[in-house]
């Protein structure tokens, strides 16, 4: 059941003179001109989105703004992560000055977690930062990328290694545009919602290992798990907003999952990023019970978790050949969360306990990406 | 007299957990690497610099980095404003990613305010922000873009419209390098010198009346006229970090510059920056006469200094044709101090009395400009 009439769920992100609100529930495209007209009176707007969304989402999302007396523009690029480079950022910052907006103006992003950080990433360099809203369309960026303001783009020597720290104004998720996601992407998604019950509370993973059904038919439990999701990671980052620590306890998953993400070479047929989080998560429990940190029947939950959603948890889930250990092991030596050449993890004592492992060594990460690869 | 042997002048900018200091005085680039490993230890560099610079000053500053034990790079641009691209950004990020540096390592702007714009924008962008560390070699960067953060590219909609506040860790303002410049672009960065007299320093600017001849030669008059500079900037980005208010008096001259500098095609041969900056400066005391807010004596005195070191004071004084004042009003609409369509200008009530003026009438503009036009 839709709930197309429910009243939204508030989250608030405490950041001081940077604070705004997530607004979570179905139905809330249609009034996301009048939500941003309230708290950004006289603004003109720029919808960075891609061909797919404004197909389903721009048209409701411009009348509202129009109902609202916010004149916009949209920049509609490509859909998919080959948008999250130089020339799409480009071609949006000059979009945006085309339309001579000025800083009090807003960049709206309409889409997934690309059009999110390839617009944030605008909206944080022109006229050296504007206003910025978030309309995520797709789960993962409903749970993840509108939370926390990280932003960026792709280039040749990894992912998300150019970009800004750039808070929205204001979080519009629309639960009902989920209904339009193909399945794979909604259970993408659902990757990082997971992370959140496994990094620090597992009352939540129990939870959704109970209601995991009802998140992905849209009743009022899929609200629930976004707003629980939303609010877990804006403790976190409320605690470390610019990853000087804990927050890194979000990368949970992140550093295999951004390797298999690069040793497909980014191919979207074989592996989205929330699949390399769901693979990820469950090699970062089989380390962590390899190193003795934790009892081998937390990974067993978690797979089995993970695996009856229909998520792929193991190497051989993904389809085609993939690279030796040794190749993996300098995927993930390339990765952003290597700090002075040391191999720094996410790693947990088990379900809801994870924590920062600094120097892990080589030599063992490398034995067990042997042992997975010979199973 | 070039004191090489002088004790360096501190000037430290109070940002909070951004707070940094500006080293002054004459022979401190060999004294760069030892500075910085000291605030930075075990970082490694990346030099941003372009073909001129590094012909002058490249090899002394590795120099000084190798025996502070600094492992450096060195990314070398082609020099001159084009440098402030989206290509030009994009190689220097992929010079520092190629480096693998991590956040923790340092980029070094080594030259004038393009490199530093530039290498300061690079800086802020990968991995979302890296240390900074600027030697500004031109008198120009020394006093201006050293101090406040403001980094940047240009695009065909105007200057310095895309970038990000990103604060140096350090700045190291070696006097000596100096006396390599070109005397034009010695005379157009002392515009900038003489504008913090302008705003609210009339002391600042009747000493610099006396002293201006020591200050060209390079004595200690030059780093006390470029400390005293800093320290009026710094005063005033310590007030206003973000540019909400009070920063935009450091725009005086530079809504006429601006427009200058977009009529003539940037366009180095027919006028540099601080040229356009002394034009708009005289010009601001100008209108600020003719609207009754000051008298024209103090234009005249304005006047009287930059015409007496050299520097252009009058559309007149600029080589070839000038579009009409209709075209030069756009290009002062088109720049980004305007505010929902409101000329936002810097006038003055006299020497050292400069405010804020918003709502100023574009008709009032556009007359004056006919006026200079015709005389």
């Amino acid at each position: 059941m839709n709930q197309r009439t429910e009243e939204p769920v508030t989250v608030s992100v405490g950041l001081g003179e940077r604070a705004y609100e997530i607004l979570i529930g179905a139905g809330l495209l249609a009034r996301a001109g009048a939500e941003i007209a309230a708290r950004l009176p006289g603004a003109r707007a720029a919808i960075v989105t891609d061909e797919n969304v404004a197909t389903l989402h721009l048209e409701p999302l411009q009348e509202g703004l129009g109902a609202a007396g916010i004149e916009s523009t949209a920049i509609t690029l490509p859909p998919g992560e080959r948008s999250k480079s130089f020339d799409a950022l480009e071609e949006t910052v000059d979009g945006i000055l085309g339309a001579r907006l000025e800083r009090r103006d807003v960049v709206i992003a309409l889409g997934g977690g690309v059009m999110g950080d390839l617009a944030g990433f605008a909206a944080g360099i022109v006229r050296r930062g504007m206003n910025f809203v978030q309309v995520p369309t797709s789960l993962l960026a409903q749970v993840d990328s509108s939370v926390g303001g990280k932003t960026g783009i792709n280039t040749r020597h990894g992912k998300n290694l150019v970009g800004v720290f750039h808070q929205p104004r204001l979080v519009i998720a629309d639960t009902a545009t989920l209904d339009t996601l193909p399945g794979r992407e909604l259970r993408a998604g659902y990757a990082e919602v997971a992370k959140y019950g496994l990094i620090d509370r597992p009352d939540f993973f129990a939870w959704l290992e109970a209601n995991w059904r009802d998140v992905f038919s849209g009743s009022a439990a899929r609200t629930e798990a976004i707003a629980r999701s939303c609010r877990a990671k804006a403790e976190i980052v409320e605690r470390d907003e610019r990853e000087s620590g804990e927050r890194a306890l979000l990368n949970l998953g992140h550093t295999f999952g951004h390797a298999l993400e690069a040793a497909t070479g980014y191919d979207s047929a074989r592996l989205v990023h929330g699949e390399g989080v769901a693979i990820g998560m469950v090699l970062a429990h089989r380390f962590s019970a390899r190193m003795n940190l934790a009892s081998p029947d937390d990974a067993d939950r978690v797979e089995a978790h993970l695996r009856e959603v229909g998520l792929p948890t193991r190497l051989e889930h993904i389809s085609g050949a993939l690279p030796g250990a040794e190749a993996l092991l300098s995927y993930i030596a390339q990765d952003k969360k290597v700090s002075r050449g040391a191999l720094t993890f996410i790693l947990t004592h088990g379900v809801g306990r994870s924590f920062i492992a600094k120097d892990v060594p080589a030599s063992q990460v490398l034995a067990f990406l042997r042992e997975c690869q010979t199973k």
